[in-house]
């Protein structure tokens, strides 16, 4: 009996738990202590009253025979793959039915696409990157090499800027995920390119599209022509419709896409028949019902309500003279640490200075080492004290 | 770009995707049949009144910013690890807290668990066999040896009918899909002392445990000495509580089960705070509600009726003389097929004579080749009516 000897070269503890472990720490020696936690990804306003009442309406339909409903299908209920189909043609995107598989969250299926291909294969992530991309990867022992972000390319690296030849699979993220970085359809265009040039496939994580303003950077990467042959788009609810505690996500894999002589569409439909059961018909109703009208008006006003969060955040580190990405597209606010402060040190000095948590840049890669990660997901209350605090601590 | 594979060594459609696809076929060419399906293990009755009543408080609460939850916790909320360490407590089974992790169903536990085990792994599994053990090893390039199940033992293998030498992880499913048969306490510790033994794990499915009757027989592989030390638990409320397309179960983990120098609770709690995001909190609800007195009473009457089902079709075969297993404590009927016939002949001849739906024992490996799997999962109506055609048809 061996263990999967691969979990030796992943770090001992997830990102997140380590965070957890030292506010916890912090707030036992220091009960009294008003925290604010501008760290995690996590939302805080309620789901919509449509998606509610669509949820309630579910439950109430599977206690009832005749409208009970069993084993949901792998792909997803039809009315969720048709909504899905009419969000996307919303902004000019057109797919075919066949194409999208509705998930419990993008994370997951970020987590086990890689089934899918050979334990051979070479990984290239951003640096920084959410660190799923790399952890999923090396638990399954494949090779990471990185394309470095940094202060000279805006934290949006190119093909130019990997470290180690060219890869199989590419992870994108747009809007970023530490760094809130928005990639131009240009950008994207060039990822694009690059993969059907040396026959790579691109996972690209959508988790943040709903927080796009500007009509000409591309929330999709099925805008850019090509990617139907190159690309699998993981989309999320989390951001879009607070679902972070409802979980529902989509997985787009073009039925055309071919590698190595296989649908890549089919083998995950494979995969997903044989290792999962579909998701919960109370979730995806409740999901669907955040692509009707009214919910997307209730969905946008959330969006909004953080996006103004953002800008509050944004002001502060204007105001403070301290370099940062994202804010404007994206709920993510990456901030250089003042005074070439390390990650961690800076993590530290702010939960014990100012009472607030964030995420240390490090713990995204060695790139986001010197940076923070700030949310806005919080309440409008808190972001604006945390804002205070922060302003107060950094003040020369 | 090479793709996993291992791919091209599993069949390439999924049992039940196949039976679907003929039954499909079927109904086109013949679009008057009146088909009755006793095929896929889904339930047919619908959620009970108390899980209803939860989800939708459960939805109430996730509309109020008060109440909101965002990301649950990766090992499950309190509140549900509490109520399934009460349920394992009325049988007998003390369970620790840090044991249990909820899941979105036994499915994806019992595909993703061998994520924690090396590729060079052997895994044993009974034949016949739910296929999913099967498959997602395959999918893991791990080797797979059988100890089989026929006539002479019952369908309940022992150690002693393993063919291939000593295995590293042994799957175990009692009482059994697709055969019914449900190992006695005896049986069960002859498992876990070979698995000490050796050195392997047992990943034990109690997906159906709900449906023993006989206190006598083990509901969970913790009612025997030394499995703390060897074993895994699955567990569904997919029949417990006609959740299959409510999407919930866990899986137990003790927290002293060491291999290879590691816990493989705190390996699988970094497997699923990387690949995976928790179960949903409407769900959670509904499924801690279960577990309350009124739940529990709900849930058993719809056990007492599936079981009443199975009563049923076994009577049908008892004055038909075919051979059976299952039935007394499971919902699955494992009967051979009449005649000499092979499954899938059976399975055709069943589908157009009859229009009965089943499931060809050939599926589930090649020890149950000239068997077919019936289950007690449809309405008394459909229940009845199919044993009457069946009755019809095999009657001499």
């Amino acid at each position: 009996m061996k263990i999967n000897e691969n979990f030796a070269k992943m770090t001992p503890s997830y990102l997140f738990a380590e965070i957890s472990n030292r506010v916890k720490k912090y707030k036992e020696e220091h009960p009294e202590a008003d925290v604010i936690r501008l760290g995690i990804g996590d939302v805080t306003l309620p789901l919509a009253p449509a998606v509610v009442e669509a949820a309630k309406l579910a439950a109430d339909e599977m206690g009832r025979a005749e409208t009970f409903r069993g084993y949901p299908p792998y792909e997803g209920w039809d009315f969720l793959i048709e909504a899905i189909r009419g969000y996307y043609a919303s902004f000019g995107v057109k797919l075919n039915y066949g194409d999208i598989f509705v998930s419990d969250g993008a994370k997951s299926d970020a987590g086990d696409l890689p089934d899918l291909f050979s334990a051979d294969n070479t990984v290239l992530v951003p640096d920084p990157v959410y660190p799923v991309y790399v952890d999923a990867n090396i638990m399954g022992g494949r090779r990471i090499i990185y394309a470095r972000g940094n202060k000279d390319n805006n934290f949006l690296p190119t093909p130019g800027d990997i470290d180690g030849g060219d890869p199989d699979i590419i992870y994108l993220c747009s809007p970023n995920n530490p760094t809130g970085a928005t990639m131009t359809r240009e950008g994207l265009r060039e990822w694009v390119d690059y993969a059907n040039r040396i026959g790579a496939v691109i996972i690209f994580d959508a988790a943040y599209e709903a927080f796009i303003s500007d009509p000409h950077l591309p929330r999709s990467i099925f805008e850019i022509e090509g990617a139907r042959e190159c690309a699998i788009e993981l989309g999320s609810l989390s951001k879009t419709a607070g679902f972070t505690g409802t979980r529902c996500g989509y997985t787009i894999i073009p039925e055309e896409l071919e590698r190595d002589g296989a649908k890549l569409n089919k083998l995950w439909m494979r995969r997903q028949s044989t290792k999962f059961n579909g998701v919960s018909y109370i979730v995806q109703r409740a999901a669907a019902a955040v692509f009707t009208p009214e919910g997307l008006e209730q969905c946008r006003k959330n969006i909004a309500y953080y996006r103004e969060n953002a800008a509050i955040i944004a002001g502060t580190l204007d105001r403070l003279g301290i370099y940062y990405t994202g804010g404007a597209h994206s709920p993510y606010i990456w901030m250089r640490c003042p005074d070439g402060m390390g990650s961690w040190e800076f993590f530290d000095l702010l939960l014990q200075k100012a009472n607030v948590v964030g995420t240390p840049g490090a713990g995204f890669g060695s790139e986001g080492e010197g940076y923070f990660r700030l949310t806005a997901f919080g309440s409008r209350e808190d972001t604006a004290e945390a804002s205070r605090r922060i302003e107060k601590l950094l003040s020369k």
